[in-house]
């Protein structure tokens, strides 16, 4: 089958953005919303028409709206497909459970996107190209699980299956939790003097960037996801209980630092593989335009793909430091390349 | 007066940097270190020989390896000016204070310098440049002072006054709860099934970056500093406990994430100003050699200052989204600079 006209309750950045990425593909789409503004600016966007009957209905609301929908939209959509997108999965199977929506027909979904805050404007069609996109497709019908499947494929969408209790466990982990803690983190800057923060460095900036994280947004998904997040808040509350009555024992500090270690090999590197280990190459530029253009273009001159990069900036002083992460041989490769060229290269290291 | 002969005790990454700085302004160095291999890389690289008496001896030691030294050194170079770089003050000040040296012949000095892990291979003469060096000058005689002032310059150091105890407590918040809240939340990692990793994405990573440092270096600094940094450990861990009782509570919290929303913006942005409000341009890239190096080039060609960026990777596939931090005007001008390019700009976002 080919899905002809997608119906999509929620205009916000994720719905707006399936219905950009459908529109592209020749899709008929319909966007709806309870705010006008957004519904009207999300059709503008869309502009993808079509009297076909509707194929799939997609839930793109914010979970607390979610059970003020379930009903009309199926019984307006009887014959239609549904999913939905939100990021945490249990709660809405249960919300779906207890509505006139049989849960054969609804698959759960969750499309892992990157997020760029902010509604209707802020869609792009190809937001979801290469990123994971979860579905529990557990006694869901066939043909439900086959219109759904042939969006996420339409999207660019990379199909991962978990079920929804091990959904909500896993991005409690690798992704409430990191926010929590990053709040709870950068909370504690609060009791600091003024002139303490100038000191800040690297390490500071990137513990707590996710911090500057949308409050709205978050409270729904933490008080939504509570039940697995629970058991790693208490975990990581009986860890800091025991590093705080062991803080004058070196060999206990340094067990939770190495743990820390190993937990951090655990993510994989870039393209969803294993961890990489890459090479470091700091460089010493001046701060002003041109300079990071003329670096890049020495690195393609010298056929090095650069895997990640970090810049830390001097205070105070106009020369910044660059490093990039390369792999051992591009490091090499490079170092000789820049050293050459009169670049201000420090030793790499790994 | 002109600084002549130093004298560094410890050959790691810092003493040996402090000897090639020096050496390449033409001053005299003498390394020492207990390790032999050690001091004879460092006197190699260094290679700043001088019969000069020494004007001024650096410890460059691990803090438990103060102790051992600080008696047998006075005793030898009675006449020179001591100071030491560790990166706890009040413990230091404590062991020296009940040594053979007089308190007011020594500097308690910590230079924030980019930690590239590694010893005297790792080091380097510009280690110090632009980095803010805290000196902790109560007390102290002011030939020492002015030793180790012209050395700071000489290496180009910022000089910032705090008293030991201040810079152990900003330190703690600034720098040594992120190392533990990052190096207790990787822990939290090995729990979690390996196919819940291929989930994470930069806000993962970049709250657990620092959870890859050494353990040996930071066993040290944790339990020196532990006066400091048991009453922030001790706030945060009441934080946690509030947050978990009260996780199903919204406003709750909100007002969590809300909390470190405002320690986040105390962070100073470059070169050592007020925060800056940045404006986030999103670029989709092919992942390959040369793709950098022509949008750096094309940020040149607009004559736009790129103040930040991070790059996220799509995992499977060969594209990458390139986030671009600018000015509000200069994320305007790019963005329409590449868009007539043919680049694939998303919509800017603050």
């Amino acid at each position: 089958m080919t899905l002809s006209h997608v119906r999509i309750v929620g205009s916000g950045l994720i719905g707006t953005s399936i219905g950009l990425g459908l529109a592209l593909r020749g899709v008929g789409v319909t966007m709806v919303d309870l705010d006008q503004r957004a519904q009207k600016l999300a059709e503008d966007l869309v502009n993808s028409p079509s009297n076909a009957s509707v194929d799939l209905v997609i839930f793109a609301t914010p979970i607390g709206a979610l059970a003020s929908v379930l009903d009309s939209e199926y019984a307006a959509n009887v014959k239609s497909a549904f999913m939905d997108i939100s990021s945490v999965k249990s709660k809405v199977k249960v919300e779906v459970g207890s509505s006139k929506l049989p849960l054969s027909r609804f698959l759960p979904t969750h499309p892992m996107a990157g997020r760029e805050v902010g509604g209707a404007e802020s869609a792009r069609g190809d937001l979801f190209q290469g990123r994971p996109w979860i579905i529990d497709s557990q006694g869901v019908d066939a043909d439900v699980l086959a219109s759904a499947t042939e969006l996420i494929e339409l999207l660019g969408g990379q199909l991962v299956t978990l079920d929804s209790k091990e959904h909500d466990q896993a991005v409690a982990l690798v992704s409430h939790l990191p926010q929590l803690v990053s709040s709870l983190l950068a909370k504690q800057l609060g009791g600091g003097e003024e002139r303490w923060m100038e000191l800040a460095g690297a390490g500071l900036r990137d513990t707590t960037r996710i911090a500057g994280s949308d409050p709205q947004l978050w409270r729904e998904i933490i008080t939504s996801n509570r039940e697995a997040l629970m058991p790693l808040l208490q975990a990581l509350q009986s860890d800091l209980a025991q590093l705080i009555s062991s803080l004058e024992d070196e060999s206990a500090v340094a067990a939770v630092i190495e743990a820390g270690q190993k937990g951090r090999q655990r993510i994989p590197g870039k393209h969803g593989g294993k961890a990489r280990e890459y090479t470091y190459l700091p460089i010493v530029i001046e701060d002003k335009p041109g300079q990071l253009a003329s670096l890049f273009d020495e690195c393609a001159k010298a056929g090095v793909n650069v895997e990640d990069l970090a810049i830390e900036h001097s205070p105070g002083q106009f020369t910044g430091l660059i490093t990039l992460a390369l792999s051992q041989d591009g490091a090499a490769k490079l170092s000789s390349h820049l050293k050459v060229q009169g670049w201000n290269v420090h030793t790499p290291r790994s």
